[in-house]
Order: C-alpha cells, then sequence, then structure tokens
C-alpha cells in the first residue's frame, strides 16, 4: 500500500450557468484586463489515498468524487493522478 | 491574436486549515471509504484569453489571479496552459 496522490476537478456542465464565473468575467474590464472569452469557475480537489496500484486509487477516487464532491445533475468531473 | 485555454487552480496555502476539505474528509468513513491521508479543495477556474502568443496569456492570466482569483495573504495558485 502507497499513498497515491490525485486531483479531482469539478466543473459545472457546459449548458448550466455560472454566476460566480460571470460576475469575475464581468469584473475584468474594470479592473484594466482584457475581457476573457469565457470564464468558468469550478472546485480542484488535491486528496491523498492508500492503495496498491494508481488504477485502484483512482477507481477508489471517482467513486469518491460520484458520491460526494460532485453533483451528477449539473456537474462533471475529471479525475487524475497529481 | 487567438483564443488561449488557460487553467488557473487555486488551493489554499498549506498551513491555512481547509474546514470544507476537512468535512469532506471526515464524512468518507461514514460513506464506507477508506480514510484519505489528506484532502483539500480549492478553485479550479477554466478561461480563455486572446493573446497573440501562449506566453502573453499566461503573464495576463497570472495578473488576473493575483488580482482577482487568489487571496495572497491566505491562497497559492497555479496558471498552465488548459
Amino acid at each position: 500500500m502507497a499513498a497515491v496522490k490525485i486531483v479531482v476537478d469539478v466543473m459545472l456542465k457546459p449548458e448550466i450557468l455560472d454566476p460566480q464565473g460571470q460576475a469575475v468575467s464581468n469584473a475584468l474590464p474594470n479592473l484594466g484586463f482584457a475581457t476573457a472569452g469565457s470564464l468558468r469557475i469550478g472546485k480542484h480537489v488535491e486528496l491523498e489515498l492508500e492503495a496498491d496500484t494508481d488504477r485502484a486509487a483512482l477507481d477508489q477516487a471517482t467513486r469518491i468524487a460520484e458520491t460526494l464532491l460532485a453533483n451528477p445533475v449539473i456537474e462533471d468531473f475529471t479525475v487524475r493522478l497529481a
């Protein structure tokens, strides 16, 4: 068993409005930045799991993401090794 | 000018407590998962900027992150091409 570092990124699905991202996007010109073509904000989760293989850790992280980190109705997520 | 896709990940500094991550971490055993060695939650920002080069887009995204996306007192961020 080794500690495997994993990253889960959770984003709202493209068809779901992202008011937080919209607010940041609207603030850019006011602060002297060029307008962003798009800007969306999600969650970035860094976790460390004990597992025999990277594959097993990724599987476990995927189940955790489905259950606890993402709302599958409105969010997509990606799981990868850190 | 081309649209450059960039990802900014913002995390609380390691010495700052992360109550949201702690709450998720504490919930894992109750849901039948193994305990996580560590689990921290930050922000994942995907944005698209118009720029002549990737380098220019990354520089602009770094300034945006410093100004608007991260609180440099308690947070670190990384900027990369998507």
